[in-house]
């Protein structure tokens, strides 16, 4: 699941762009010019598709956890079985994880810096993300192949992979394919009956 | 294991004061003068006890992982028993992330805006309270109780706990001790043979 490039589009670009500058240097330590000069536009033309750094801010932070939302309500629906869907659902977000690594590593760092209801709207992503996998486990549960659910837990095996954005070396060895299956290794037993 | 409040230094006190502010509102946003008026000393007092706000940063960041490592040390020599030994290993970390979750806070969004080898001693205690797990795991491998050592799976458990300093509410109804129940359930059920 890579990030589309052919088809990329210029605000695509940009804030592709600007989380690596981001991620790197710090949310206040780059300014509009800096960015300007990195995805080369003048200033006329980055403002024609941004508004504002908090701006590019608030896009960055929110496309990988919409992303999520979008294929994880995928998953819930065509993957009815139990277990398949929590490996499918843990696949996808180790491959999420990996493709937007500087948007995550921004977004944990400065979503803090979102002010009014932009933060609330990407903090509102994070739960209904959240809500999918209850969904999936509480279904498991009703099925009798999970056992009760327990909203700790699943924080907790939630925190395994997103955590993942700090340590995981892009282009390492351990690729998103194979850290998802060890990580949904640890989710099946921990939900084993 | 409350922080000690009665026999806090005065540098502790500064930390503490310190890593709540950064905490809430950023380590970019706070300045040395705010600084001091929240700990209610002047410029000269204040900086007899820290040289300069990176200082405070690096001790903030450092400060929990140190106890960690510490803690970590002696739960390994004084309980050998390698179930009973990570179910320690994770209460401690558990209490010690509900008891430092702004210092937490800080040093995930930060670390980067410190320089030289104060990130390295940091980044290395870190790498060093790992290895104690390493340690723990691979002894209990030995001894024919857990499953043979994976580092991945190791960095999916401890990303579980050092995770919720994001979702954890402090005084919230579940705390350090039921949550760090629920987690040694997960790491034991993953590390079975």
């Amino acid at each position: 699941m890579p990030k589309p490039t052919m088809q990329q589009t210029q605000l695509e670009r940009i804030l592709a762009i600007a989380a690596k500058l981001f991620a790197e240097r710090g949310y206040h330590a780059v300014g509009m010019t800096e960015l300007g000069d990195a995805v080369g536009l003048g200033r006329g033309a980055l403002y024609h598709h941004i508004k504002s750094k908090e701006d590019v801010l608030y896009n960055i932070t929110r496309q990988y956890i919409f992303v999520l939302v979008e294929l994880g309500n995928k998953a819930f629906e065509e993957e009815t079985d139990p277990k398949l869907r929590v490996q499918l659902l843990g696949r996808q977000l180790m491959e999420t994880i990996a493709v937007y690594q500087a948007e995550l590593t921004v977004c944990f760092r400065e979503i803090y810096s979102l002010t009014g209801s932009r933060k609330e709207e990407v903090l509102k992503l994070h739960g209904e993300y959240e809500h999918i996998w209850r969904r999936a486990l509480i279904d498991g549960e009703k099925k009798g192949v999970f056992r009760p659910f327990n909203a700790v837990r699943l924080k907790g095996l939630l925190g395994m992979f997103f955590y993942s954005y700090i340590w995981m070396k892009p282009n390492g060895a351990q690729g998103p394919e194979t850290i998802s299956k060890i990580f949904n290794d640890v989710v099946l037993k921990a939900l084993e009956k």
